[in-house]
């Protein structure tokens, strides 16, 4: 691995360093590195081949691509061609299957009732009228305050429990002003108008997008362990836990990690859907997520399915990946001292959810990756023919 | 309205007719005469825009396009832009609404059963086994054989009997060899991968398709009317009843038809969804359409709604449109007969739903536009350059 003469760095291999790079090489047409500490690249949308079932696990968890952002879904159908899959989420409670988040067949089926949309929020807010406490103190209160206690106790008090590792009396009222509850019967999870799994995985996707000459890739380097050696002039990219690139000088940002139990069953279909949600506070995982379904245009075995099981964990050594920012007061306090650290950082272009501190969806990745090589455009200066003057490059597909 | 010299007459100005004139406009660059006896092109797909509440109207019912031919879908996107509706249909029994066509889903909330996805076969055939006949001699008993009584008179039996006008025990067994039961909780209507609506509508679509300056359209005008004044060596593309065209010698072919009573109801939102099925014998509409949903990317009014229910009709004077053809024994041999008759008229190419007797979705009827469009190329000799050795003319987007 060559360092010498670097002029653009990228630390992490994931949506946003892949986006990064994919725009230095082909877009500047300047030489790039990227290294990840892991042995793939794609980050967290990574997906590898079963080898029982031949079907396409997701990893880190159901990662499906949904925007509403034009120049999002431009930019990356130049590296994948999506499928028509349409994100649906049940949640399974008494052994029934109701509807995510809560719509009106959702309350019709929980309580029994016969509502018409217009009726719903009024039903709502009498059921939430029954429990009223004058200031919601914390999460709970809240929550009964906007769809009552029935659904809050069946849907929400035990999954966020398990979700968080707290006790939903323990969080600020503050995180939930706002329950999503549709008065209609639409049951997309997504409202946004492109949806889908690229047809030929993730891993496809990232390696046609790092495929350029100009990108070279080195996997199981860690950024602290090269750090010395940039050389003075190179930019960095850096999609890493910010807290870490600072020596955790302020302490830890926490973060929920996770755990997935893959099992095979032989049976053609195990639950009828891509990602259902177990609130129950009996049951040990917050979801089971089964691949097959997000690839409906694929051949897959006729009797066998995989699926994963998805426990939250706490982040330790034993569960040392960061999957959701719990952003808690002091994470949010030592945030703003990292934020104002970064900032001082001129040479180095902090980004994505680690480098950020940030839950962002894939789309959002890829966007705040486009508008950060927007500006690193801007600030080379005026000897710079503007990106978009110049012809793309046709990308080979696969 | 000019027919001397003319080569090409369209009769009847809906897909099939449309598909037909733009291309023997745009790629052969003929002249093409489109003549329709309804004031509107678009045939059955006509939309409009209620002045009341700005709501597109579907008039002869809701259409949603989709398709899984890609021929279909290239050829339909250079006249309209597809919106990401995805339809999904719920039928009210008893004030509950289920899933239609009979899933996982549906079959659960029915019996109030917790029947995992590889249980359901099994399920269904015991219930079937209840009520079993040895061979089912009509609809009904095939139908019980299938999914059991139960479901049967729930969902089907008045429907059926209301659709079609005919007690289900009157019809043969061999109209259901197949109930799609979806051992799934996909809510989809359609697989197809391509699925939405036009974003500006049905009408402005139609308006580009037949832009060409070579089309000419005539409104108002019926082919009986004009027929002996066809030029002898035109060809005719003929989308009108195949009957018809026949004078009924053999007889009528069967239809079905429908009214729709619209209403304004002055609430966001009156069903949750775009249409809504209605077994239910006392209830005499089949389905109510409520068109906002099927554009949910538009501004519509916050407190009023455009709905339309579905009445089945005997096809009479009060009732002339034919919709659905009921195919019955008769009717079939009197189609071979028909058939026999245009195979003999060179001279006439017959097309679309009408024209061939026969129920066509939309991009099936583009196909068979496309394909016979094809032929009369092929037809057409040596001297002919194939069409798609010439630039597609590009079509301005409204
Ligand atoms: C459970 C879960 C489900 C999700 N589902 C969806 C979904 O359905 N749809 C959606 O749009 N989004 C989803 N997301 C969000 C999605 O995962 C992110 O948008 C995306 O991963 C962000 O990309 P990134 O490049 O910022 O981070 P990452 O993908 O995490 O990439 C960062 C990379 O940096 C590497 N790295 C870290 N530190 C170092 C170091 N010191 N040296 C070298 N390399 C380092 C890591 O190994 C990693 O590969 C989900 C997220 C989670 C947690
Ligand atoms: C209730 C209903 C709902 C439907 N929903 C869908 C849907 O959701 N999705 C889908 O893909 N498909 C749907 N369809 C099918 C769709 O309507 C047809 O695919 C399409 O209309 C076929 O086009 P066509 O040109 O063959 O016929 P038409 O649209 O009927 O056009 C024929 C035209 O010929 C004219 N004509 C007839 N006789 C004469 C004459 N003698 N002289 C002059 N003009 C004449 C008529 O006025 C008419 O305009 C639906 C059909 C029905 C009945």
């Amino acid at each position: 691995m060559e360092l010498a003469g670097l002029k653009y760095l990228v630390v992490g291999a994931g949506l946003f360093g892949a986006v990064m790079a994919e725009r230095i090489a082909a877009d500047m047409g300047e030489r790039v590195l990227v290294i990840d500490r892991r042995d793939h690249t794609g980050g967290n949308c990574h997906s590898t081949i079963d080898t029982e079932t031949g079907i396409e696990r997701h990893v880190y968890g159901t990662h499906i691509f949904h925007t509403a952002h034009a120049r999002v879904w431009k930019y990356i159908n130049r590296f994948a061609t999506f499928n028509s899959y349409r994100h649906r989420v049940l949640a399974m409670v008494d052994g029934r299957a109701y509807h995510m988040p809560v719509n009106l067949l959702t309350v019709n089926d929980f309580y029994g009732t016969s509502l018409r949309p217009w009726e719903l929020h009024a039903f709502l807010a009498a059921e939430a009228g029954r429990d009223a406490t004058k200031t919601p103190a914390n999460l709970e209160e809240q929550a009964i305050a906007l769809i009552g206690r029935p659904l809050y106790e069946a849907f929400i008090r035990d999954y966020t429990r398990k979700q968080w590792g707290v006790d939903p009396r323990r969080l600020p009222a503050a995180i939930v002003t706002r329950l999503p509850v549709r008065a209609t019967c639409k049951t997309d999870y997504f409202d946004d108008p492109w949806q889908g799994l690229p047809m030929d995985g993730y891993a496809a996707t990232f390696s046609r997008m790092l495929a350029h000459p100009l990108i070279d890739v080195a996997l199981g380097v860690d950024h602290a362990d090269i750090r010395e050696r940039i050389p003075e002039g190179c930019t960095v990219i850096y999609t890493g836990p910010l807290d870490r690139y600072f020596d955790h000088r302020y302490g830890p940002l926490g973060w929920r990690s996770l755990e997935f139990h893959e099992e095979i069953h032989l049976v053609p279909d195990f639950q009828g859907a891509a990602v259902v949600n177990h609130p129950a506070p009996d049951v040990p995982w917050t979801r089971i997520h089964e691949f097959r379904h997000l690839h409906e245009e694929r051949e897959h075995p006729a009797a066998a399915t995989l699926i994963a099981r998805e426990y939250p964990r706490e982040l330790c050594t034993a569960h040392p990946e960061p999957y959701y920012p719990m952003r808690l007061r002091e994470d949010r306090e030592r945030l703003a001292l990292y934020q104002r650290d970064a900032h001082a950082e001129t040479r180095t272009i902090f980004g994505g959810r680690l480098g950020t501190y940030a839950y962002l969806d894939m789309d959002t990745t890829i966007l705040q990756a486009l508008e950060a090589y927007d500006r690193l455009c801007e600030r080379l200066g005026t000897d710079w023919t503007p990106p978009h003057h110049r012809p793309e490059r046709p990308v080979a597909r696969g």
